[in-house]
């Protein structure tokens, strides 16, 4: 499962054409079937291969995302009203944008070292579950702090724009787009854990 | 699918022990892992019962939220700046409660009708998908509408509390509490969606 080139030269020996063999001669015709699910097993393998990979990708994203929607409007403080410290929905952006970086930086790191240094090892149990359900909610919280954070925004430019309406559009925006990013990672984490009981 | 007790005879039926007939003498003793196979069939049907009941019963449930959330803020009109229609937070999370309230009651009528009066017939192509997406997206919306509306009443509210202030948290609360209903449906829904292709 964790090395699909390897397995896969595995599976294409027993193939419905008659061929020599890759050590001595084995027997060349096996049944139909069989030729049909190992097509099945090789697809399901470059499928799983390429969500994790899709994944990884997914996540990494939405860490650079969180980050910079945290910094953006952490350095969000320009003096009298205009100081992002001042409002609750700011402050909710900021925290939440902290615990996403957090959340999917641990992410990150663990499936990188999965993919790339601990490659025969099992999966932990219950990750698939744990991915979901973290992925899902954090999802959430990232939507609930942009949501909250636009009507506020909204009323601050209708008075005219400025650096700091500017920056704060800008971090939840940020925040928005990592959402989105996550939004994608809890369906691929939710498919992963309910083929798992059919492995 | 719709009709376990049929298809549970048809399966044992092409037994790998040799029988003579359903109505004739049945053999007496079928093989060990066929057995193993039908009690996973039936744990599945039944468990495939129980998701479809619980997914029918919180839709319900959003659905009677939905329509209490928008109810309760269409009628939060007491003059003055009292009126929710001067909020645009307010206006959302009742456009929001009226497209929660559709959808779940269209889903809802779709799934008693196929629950009590077209059992026999297979569920619509892409049914599964169609479900996921959509209880995922309502979901967000309610999370999103809830989430804006109230740091708008914490404000409002800081100035004391009123009739208008008690009935923009009591439709606040019911669009969250829709929106748990709806979340834990996308959950199901994802895990038909997902088991489908393995049929």
């Amino acid at each position: 499962m964790s090395n699909p080139d390897e397995e896969s030269q595995h599976q294409t020996a027993p193939a419905p054409a008659p061929r020599v063999d890759l050590e001595a001669g084995q027997s060349p015709a096996p049944a139909q079937d069989e030729s049909f699910g190992v097509g099945l097993v090789i697809r399901r393998w470059r499928r799983e291969d390429l969500m994790r990979k899709a994944s990884l990708g997914l996540r990494a994203l939405s860490l650079l995302l969180s980050l910079l929607s945290f910094l953006i409007m952490a350095c969000n403080n320009h003096g009298d009203w205009r100081d992002f410290n001042k409002y609750e929905e700011y402050r909710y952006l900021v925290g939440v944008a902290i615990l996403s970086a957090l959340y999917t930086g641990g992410q990150t790191f663990r499936q990188v070292h999965q993919l790339y240094f601990a490659k025969d090892l099992p999966p932990l149990k219950h990750a698939a579950a744990v991915d979901f359900v973290g992925d899902q909610v954090m999802a959430y919280f990232l939507l609930s702090s942009a949501s909250s954070a636009i009507p506020l925004t909204n009323r601050m430019r209708e008075g005219g724009d400025n650096v700091f309406t500017d920056s704060s559009a800008a971090a939840i925006s940020m925040s928005l787009l990592a959402f989105l990013a996550l939004a994608c990672t809890s369906v691929i984490a939710g498919y992963k854990l309910s083929a798992q009981s059919f492995i």
